[in-house]
């Protein structure tokens, strides 16, 4: 199975003559994998100019000299003039507002192109997933399945670089990478929401949250779990409140529900059962970990459901799972990976 | 021993003072680290404000709840709006081009700041290492070179991806990361500048280039070797020729020599032997593996050596070293790991 790119090309020459721009600049190595099939290393910056009545354009510098054998639309730049060159003969540009950088909006600002943002049209055909895109981060779940599966007798005495360390050595068994730095917090730390994992030893008592994932052919997972050997009473209640609020929340999702009213629902929860709310209840997955969700939830949208309870001195609470917007109930994509 | 934060907060509000701007937006998570100590995650999209007179401060979403234990000066924001409450005091604010986002740019914009490109100055103190950064490079380069010691024998039957996954797991055995995606290329693909490897089987006659490196304490290594089972006798020559290149250039890196005539240099062989130069001789590392390097090198700037001869249908050539610059002659940190 191939992802057809013609037809999300299609889509998007539809929104750039419906938003009345010529072209549109790619900066996101994402949104460029997404149009045109082409990748370079993760470090690499590439760009791309899609014109509204023509196929993609990549614009690269000569260390990509493998990118014209993959993508034949391919010109090869040496300066900020070379890249001009590429873009002055529109008159309405879209760009993406929030990856341009700075100095070439500023450059580009003085042709005599009309620039237009254009980073939340680009995200739109992204939204809904096909079929390709399904089948790979099922593959990157199924992958963190396996490592969780694995992870919950061998906590106690290592520090949570070692676990951390651990997770990431056995995603590249499984021949794929990390799709974000693993987050391993235990105990007291656990209450820092991006907590780095650093050389503090899991005691038997400590509760640990693990928040992993990682990408098949550019997709990514993106789960977590909790383990614990000994749960204090007051811990075992914020957990089952965590889990209960979780499964009210994923039990939610489906076709045409607002993404706005499961957020209300999660806040809603969270007041009822007593606690602070510190960030959302999930987004969207896909080439990228935090991928966008429109505003109403469309078949085959992914995304994650993870309420977070975080209380200083004490720990973190949050199970986060993979959703897969259906008509109807909706399908946990990591439900088979086993919570507490 | 500890990086001093203070002593290059202090040279970068000389640099402020001395390019009339009251405070410095920082958008890039290195330089972040650098003038404030703090590291989150590496997705972790954070900001900081550093004042002409005072302590940088941080601004951060509440995900990070963790920084505020790390570093005491840190704000909490929710929004554009309250990003914008921070920086909205001061007349002057220099801002790093190449990083921030068009979007926040022309947010910026419409205030009554007087914006100032600042992204060259940022760069300054960060050219020469200090004592703490060039020890963390060392340990990079060691772990490096132990990674190294046991490619050479296990490549023929082997995929690009195979090799490749291999390297970032005994990375990860010495508790580190990689710096950037690595590259091995072979037989023909070695002509491919940035290749990402893939699921091509080495032979027995290949040559294959592996340029790899690791992070520690943030700080990264960036080395390439070559390896052969069977060369041919023109294969043998370019290979003589790249290091006989690469070393001239090496020789030749000291303090107050200037970074184009190095580049010169490297054109000027390259051109002798008949070869087309592709990429520069090198780069600056540090934090970033392409880390800042000033007009003229100066004591304790680590940068690459890394001529790079490509031939179409015949592969790549490169050799990449990391030069510690000192007075006379300057010092081959990579150097005791060996080559062909």
């Amino acid at each position: 199975m191939r992802p057809d790119f013609s037809k999300r090309q299609k889509k998007l020459q539809e929104l750039m003559k419906e938003k009345n721009v010529d072209a549109v600049l790619l900066t996101n190595n994402d949104d460029i994998y997404y149009y045109t099939g082409y990748r370079g290393l993760a470090e690499d910056r590439i760009f791309a100019v899609s014109p509204a009545g023509g196929k993609p354009k990549l614009i690269v510098t000569p260390l990509e000299n493998e990118a014209v054998i993959k993508y034949r639309n391919t010109v090869f730049i040496d300066s900020v003039k070379d890249f001009i060159k590429e873009l002055k003969g529109y008159r309405r540009l879209g760009y993406d507002e929030k990856q341009l950088s700075a100095v070439l909006f500023s450059e580009l600002g003085k042709l005599k192109i009309k620039l237009r943002p254009f980073g939340k049209f680009l995200e739109i055909p992204r939204m809904v997933k096909d079929a390709y895109e399904i089948e790979q981060i099922k593959k990157a779940i199924k992958i963190t399945g396996k490592i969780f599966e694995n992870i919950g007798n061998n906590l106690v005495g290592k520090s949570e670089s070692q676990i951390a360390n651990k997770i990431d050595i056995e995603f590249r068994k499984h021949g794929v990478a990390n799709a974000f730095e693993s987050i391993v917090s235990s105990g007291p730390q656990g209450a820092y929401v991006h907590h780095r994992p650093n050389e503090r030893v899991v005691r038997s008592g400590d509760m640990v949250l693990v928040d992993i994932g990682c990408k098949v052919n550019g997709y990514c997972s993106d789960i977590a779990r909790m383990f614990c050997k000994r749960w204090g009473s007051k811990e075992k209640q914020i957990y089952e409140d965590v889990k209960e609020i979780h499964d009210e929340i994923a039990g939610n999702i489906r076709v045409n529900v607002a993404y706005m009213d499961i957020e209300k629902l999660h806040r809603k929860l969270f007041k009822k059962k007593g606690y602070r709310v510190v960030h959302g209840f999930g987004h969207g997955v896909g080439l990228s970990v935090h991928d966008p969700v429109g505003k109403t939830l469309k078949e085959n949208m992914v995304l994650t459901v993870e309420p977070g309870i975080y209380i200083k001195n004490r720990g973190g609470f949050r199970i986060e799972d993979m959703v897969l917007v259906k008509r109807g109930k909706s399908q946990i994509l990591s439900g088979f990976i086993p919570s507490l």
